[in-house]
């Protein structure tokens, strides 16, 4: 197995969307002197999420409606402000010793150029299902990875926390590495299960996923 | 004049060609046992740059088609491993404190993520004419920078050795800087005359031009 790109699907495997959100969520409701239930942060993240797949710009700020546009505005931009998980900017910089390193997200130019600045992330480069004019899972979207970095398919592997996801990719010739994110929707369960699938590496983070490679 | 990003040429523009394709030649020639006349390697490497743009993928190897397939092989990678202009690597680490940086190049996505690992250059994405399908100076080219980045035109600003694509830029709303790079074909007159262009800054390299727009 030669593998000499990986591919990192972003929202979920490389950033953690859901505490940043639900953290400006209640920082946003308290600045403008709004109630907010306990938990409400968190729900409204998970519900954010829900709908922002992949329709980020046309999101309704639903119970918070009551925020001024200006405020609104800002909370739209937590999106580009999420961290990395704890392991993401040690595991890449080992990775892109030996590999090129690129997103695949379905999250637009603008936003992963952002966050690749935001935290510090050494992507070697960005790609996006934008540039393709489409969304994961369709096809078109994994074939652009190959096709860009002059690969065959089974040179470049996808790395992503959604096992359907990784079945797409598969699909195409890519090969698979599953990254579990327990905590991506905070541990509730949300995750999707991989009850049936096989990937070509499981590991636990990225830390843990270039000593596999390295080995 | 508020300018969010910069898009950089590259060839001739961020990395030196001519030296190290020049010193590729000549190397490559005396490990097969090649006589070259002086000068050789140079005259060389104008003539295939002459060629490449924007075809690299077909260039014939003219005076050196006695070098076995292996040989020829490695030659043609010479592309990739060009180093930076002096200048280049520090200027772009300060341009990149308060700028998005990317390419804008003829080359492709492939070739540009070599150059930017082999040369450590910090852009925060690898955008290519490759990703419309067209070559500079097609208008489509510069409109992919504000487009991608989701920027109006005039918060772009095109950054290259030749005039020629400065005006191209200019024609779609693009500022423009200008940072000859007299030795791009060795100092012997090749470069592109700027008699009469216009640019919204001139800088003498990319430490200057970090100095300018910061000042």
């Amino acid at each position: 197995m030669e593998v000499k790109a990986l591919a990192f699907d972003v929202f979920g495997t490389v950033v953690d969307w859901h505490t940043a959100v639900a953290a400006e969520v209640v920082e946003a409701s308290a600045r403008n002197g709004l109630a907010l239930e306990a938990g409400a942060g968190e729900a409204f993240a998970k519900e954010w999420r829900r709908r922002y797949v992949p329709s980020m710009e046309r999101v309704r700020s639903g119970g918070l409606e009551e925020l001024p546009a200006a405020e609104r505005d800002r909370l739209n931009l937590a999106w580009h402000r999420l961290r990395p998980w704890p392991d993401a900017v040690e595991g890449l910089t080992r990775l892109r010793r030996g590999h090129v390193l690129c997103t695949l997200s379905n999250g637009n130019v603008a936003l992963l150029v952002d966050l690749a600045r935001f935290g510090g992330l050494p992507f070697d480069c960005i790609l996006s299902a934008e540039l393709c004019q489409a969304y994961k899972p369709d096809p078109r979207t994994y074939q652009l990875v190959p096709s860009l970095l002059r690969l065959r398919p089974e040179e470049v592997m996808m790395v992503a926390a959604h096992p359907s996801d990784l079945r797409a990719a598969a699909a195409e010739g890519l090969r698979t590495a599953y990254v579990p994110r327990p905590q991506e929707w905070g541990g509730d369960g949300a995750d999707e299960p991989a009850t049936e699938d096989r990937f070509d590496v499981v590991a636990s983070d990225f830390v843990d996923l270039a000593a596999r490679l390295e080995g």
